[in-house]
């Protein structure tokens, strides 16, 4: 790169140079090389095209790539965008993803404005687009910010992913406005269970489905290399300590190489937390050695988790260490599926390749036989843990059906996590679209979890502000909240979900339709409503809902037919949407960080869910204690409550009042920087049903083609 | 494409148009596009290549990308080497990997002869090569073929993996010759355990060293995903079957969707194999529904193991299924590492998708409790794991220092299982180089287990004979097998093997090496010996080495110096090799399949190890009788003894005589194909030691560079 920059340095002083051509290999186009040039000579580059080399090396070029690239950002994309048919009855979701040609994703990683050193081609349809994006844009104004949130989900679904997609494909493809969708990365266990897909549906959805659904770009399968590194090298650590002396821990640890005996840097940042200053081996004191090299792990106190991302009900109590090698010490322990991992948490609230870093070292795994938390880096992990995750946090470039540009990026748990894709996709998005763009981003769960967690816990993570929530409601949800009766897989459904019934859909809508449209006021944001059409939605139950919403603060309510129709479907939403946006926004956290534990959970208990007030096990209160003294009370709060209703009690639907909310127990993720009380039991690993999704999976030898993915 | 493929018809009419230029998105460019212009017009094509395009547009192109690509294979490549220029002393592996900047994978991609369409890029520097080349190369005389063996490892190691790289730097960079290497994806546990990288090392190394060592393109992850999902599967199973009867399976499994009760695929092919016809639900007697429904696994007789990238020794045996929620089910099992998968088995033997996907379904995961094998397809998981598995079946396309191509694909145990890299490596590899060049491909451990196993299954599984092999020797290893002293890790190297002594040399000459060239010519493939030279070896040393190789029967014997030089230090050998590659090689089987389970066993422990006899256990004699019966009588043996001796003695070094090699016990991996005789206990995961690796690993947040993988 050096003598590359020193070879354009010599062009800008010489008079008779107008313009360059460089060809040079694509990792040596580095922004440096570009912009070593002066402003005023005409620059172009290309890489790779074999014969057609000695014939444009004639040229006499007169553009510039770079600076094209980067006047682009201020200016509407020249999006190309993919053309939709859509079929009536609409096809399978995968029929659909299948018979669309996706673009090159090189291709529509330009139209986007970014440079070709800035992404990594995963295949012909994905691409990592690399952070260094963001120091280029610096200067660059963000876009208009909106999060997607639903009501209080219901077994008959709301639709928030294909709300996001469709959105962004009526903003992009028909206004023709910049706009991204960033989306969460689903865990692959569900896809093979019960679950099935989760990019979109019907003609809302991100392409190749198939793509989105299954490795994606190996980021799950990073945190799960990194999270069982973690647990690996706990119980070998606790292991070793077992049996051997402080002496031979020692020598073992800190071992002479050529006579030289140094500590490694992760081993000073460990005897700094000791408060031990020494830097030479050999000075430290026995008991400074002691303290060194025995973490003393209290193997009751061990909170960290191995993962998998399979739906594996069988790993979720288990014995570890019966072998005969391990000595007698076994231990209960559990999987957790991958996306439940902490490090999934770390790497959608993380800024940065630095940040991650911090945050993955600051891990607690577990605590010391005398009360200490003992960290990943303590473990001496946290370097090879950011090396395995060092392209996981790179967001994954994809786009919908319409070919608008769509980030994948982060999925962590929405309830002992905080539910929301990656604060990295969201900030790359907001100045890649540039000032009169949109970026569509998507909370997990009824706006009463994944909003309030979007809120406070994402958006001070990230510091960006959101300017409107579009919250999505259906009909026939509105009719349970209103009091329609309950629903199961496998039975027909009941008459009032499919004839018209207007008493119901109003209960619903003066429940907790109003109650979430509050809620997103609570925080100064305003609202718009997407009601997502059903064919047995009938127009007298779409105007209700749409005027209730209205009513009860909403600054607009429309309905939206993407699913059927695809971009088109959902223009009125999208008009609504840029209207809402040029509104003010006055946003506000619901607490400051130094509000104490308890009041911070009551504040949300009380204000968010509508509870009396809380009540804590002895277990809480004591962990409360443990935390403040370890430092951990200005964290934020990430409740682990169901999403089933505003309250604790999964079959009190509308909006409960009279309850008190029970914290049964608090735990603490220290490097997402959350601490998450527990109201009830939250499963953290999925199982398989008799018949899993897997039966009608299938791929044709020939073709290539997959079957049975929905 | 139908549209694209008009055009180019009425283009072939128009006799005024001499040639054709298409701009085109590369996902268009298929062959059958670029087939359907007549040979006599010109065509040239490119993309994506933004504001140069005006001007292109206006070229009189006049040469024929796809022509030029196809005529290219049966020519020398045109490719443009990696300048090396080796520091002494040698800097650490990662130093060197980072020293040098690798060409542009489509670069590389390009000058082999690879259509654009038949790459997938994986960031800059790998990428995943189609299986349609083979189609299109059918006709493509295939390469020489060249395996690289080793004498009997010892701790001192012999350097195999960097021969094979050296040798190809050689060829390629050196003697201008068309030529790959084909290598083993490497296990990313002991990357952070003992053991490090194993992307060659100093200046035979393949580069971007940590994306070899790293996840690469996700291969061991889809493999421990799709083993995974079995192990669900089984459990699952086991626990629904446990506590339904046969009419709520039945339900279950087949279950009326809007009116309409049927069969999938998968579920046919089951009832096939129990001999039922009948595809009507309704028409199943209650004992075909409860044949039907029921696998009726015997948990104890469960051989299916979970697998986990990572050196994890509390998983060596565990007990799962002890929550509640699994109703007492509790099982006693073992994770492995994943490369012990049969999954990566199958990757590393199959020779297609339709083939990978049948050797899947045939998968036995244990026994029914009526001695009935079961097998993937009985858990009705086939399809989806041949989806989970579609993109780790391309090879992964990578660089070596000096720019020379590499594939790098599948790496099975060398005990348990054949510990070889991918037929289809290999195979598209020969087709790439021609006729006149050379695949140089790597066998796990000595030349008596890897080399015995390459030859004998592998080989049978592919059809392809190979042309020469190369056995690596190094002046240290072979002092041990003459009689040297042990060394420990750690402890300083006793005087034998640094200071010169003919008389070791001699006496490990005429024992294990002459013994395994005497092994490859059982095989009837000549044999070249490269010793590879460490800086202690003396001029005299090297000189016996290759003297006494020469008398044992090999066709040459050269010393090389990759590590420290790269190619220019192996050129000897490649010239050694290209000269005893045009003599003729007779291959043949030792065994054929036909022969009776136990005469396989006592021919390879006769002939290959020279032992006196073998000894069966009960147990051994019992699973033959089982294999026999179950019509598994035919496949290959693969022998899971020691690689530290050619007996079953690890501390027997040289050429032992005079032992009777005792078979513990038998498995089984039929939907890999081979049956493994078990001679002593083989680990299968592995574990951390006091300081592993993971100490020294660390990232620069800022420069993003990696330090401490060696």
């Amino acid at each position: 790169e050096v003598s590359q920059t020193k070879e354009v340095l010599k062009l800008n002083e010489d008079p008779r140079v107008h313009g360059v051509y460089l060809h040079l290999p694509p990792a040596s186009l580095t922004s440096r090389v570009l912009n070593t040039l002066k402003p005023e000579k005409d620059m172009s580059s290309l890489s790779g095209v074999g014969p057609l080399t000695a014939a444009l090396r004639m040229q006499n070029v007169v553009q510039s790539s770079s600076r094209w690239a980067k006047g682009q950002q201020y200016r509407p994309w020249t999006l190309r965008n993919l053309k939709l048919q859509p079929l009536s009855p609409v096809p399978s979701d995968i029929e659909i993803s299948r018979a669309q040609t996706p673009k090159p994703v090189d291709q529509l990683a330009q139209e986007i404005g970014l440079l070709q050193e800035e992404t990594e081609a995963y295949g012909r349809t994905k691409a990592k687009v690399r952070l260094s994006l963001l120091d280029r844009l610096r200067e660059q104004p963000d876009g208009k910010y909106v999060l997607v949130a639903g009501i209080t989900p219901t077994p008959l679904g709301e639709g928030k992913s294909t709300v996001v997609i469709g959105l962004v494909q009526a903003l992009s493809a028909h206004l023709k406005l910049n706009s991204f969708a960033c989306l969460r990365q689903p865990s692959q266990g569900p896809t093979f269970g019960v679950k099935g897909g989760a990019a979109g549906g019907g003609y809302a959805q991100v392409i190749p489905m198939e793509e989105f659904n299954l490795h994606l770009t190996g980021d799950i399968h990073a945190i799960t290399a990194a999270n069982n590194l973690v647990a690996a090298a706990i119980d070998a650590r606790m292991l070793h300590e077992a049996t051997q002396t402080d002496k031979a821990l020692y020598s073992r640890l800190v071992p002479s190489v050529n006579g030289d005996r140094r500590f490694s840097p992760i081993q000073i940042a460990r005897l700094r937390r000791l408060g031990i200053s020494e830097i030479d081996p050999s000075a430290l004191t026995p008991q400074e050695v002691s303290s060194f090299v025995r973490l003393d792990l209290d193997p009751a106190k061990v909170t960290w988790q191995r993962v998998v991302d399979t739906n594996d009900r069988f790993l979720r109590k288990i014995t570890v260490g019966q072998a005969s090698t391990e000595k007698g010490h076994v231990r209960e322990t559990q999987f957790d599926i991958a996306v439940a991992s902490e490090i999934m948490a770390i790497l959608a609230l993380a800024d940065g390749l630095g940040d991650m870093k911090t945050r993955l070292g600051r891990m607690v795994v577990g605590s010391s036989r005398s009360g200490q938390p003992v960290t990943a880096e303590d473990l001496g992990v946290s370097g090879a843990l950011a090396v395995l995750m060092k392209d996981a946090i790179k967001p994954t470039l994809m786009q919908t059906l319409e070919g608008s540009p769509v980030f994948v990026h982060a999925g962590p748990f929405a309830n002992i996590a905080h539910g929301n894709s990656s604060v990295l996709a969201d900030k790359l998005a907001l100045k890649l679209v540039g000032e009169d763009g949109f970026v569509v981003t998507e909370a997990g769960f009824g706006a009463d979890i994944g909003m309030e967690k979007f809120f406070n816990i994402k958006c001070r993570a990230s510091g960006l502000r959101p300017n409107i929530v579009v919250l999505v409601a259906t009909v026939r949800a509105l009719k349970m909240h209103g009091g329609g009766p309950n629903v199961s897989a496998g039975s027909p459904l009941p008459r009032e979900y499919i004839d018209e019934n207007l008493s119901l859909v109003a209960k619903g809508c003066s429940s907790n339709l109003r109650k979430q449209i509050q809620i997103a006021h609570l925080f100064g944001v305003p609202v718009v409503v997407a009601l997502n059409v059903f064919k047995t939605d009938t127009q007298a139950e779409i105007n209700l809902v749409c005027q209730m919403a209205k009513e009860s603060g909403a600054s607009d309510a429309v309905p939206c037919h993407h699913w059927a129709l695809g971009g088109r479907g959902s223009v009125e939403l999208a008009q609504a949407v840029k209207q809402a946006s040029s509104q003010p926004s006055h946003f506000q956290f619901l607490y400051s960080q130094e509000t104490p534990i308890v009041e911070k959970i009551r504040m949300i208990a009380q204000k968010v869910y509508g509870a009396d007030d809380i009540e804590l096990s002895p277990e809480a209160k004591a962990k409360i204690d443990y935390y403040n003294q370890q430092g951990y009370g200005k964290l934020p709060i990430c409740m682990a409550k169901t999403h089933l209703s505003l309250s604790h009690l999964p079959e009190k639907k509308g909006t409960p009042t009279g309850f008190t909310l029970p914290i049964r127990d608090i735990r603490a993720s220290i490097g997402a920087g959350f601490i998450y009380p527990l109201v009830g039991t939250m499963s953290t690993m999925p199982g398989l049903p008799t018949r899993p999704c897997f039966y009608d999976i299938d791929l044709d030898p020939v073709t290539e083609e997959i079957t049975g993915l929905f």
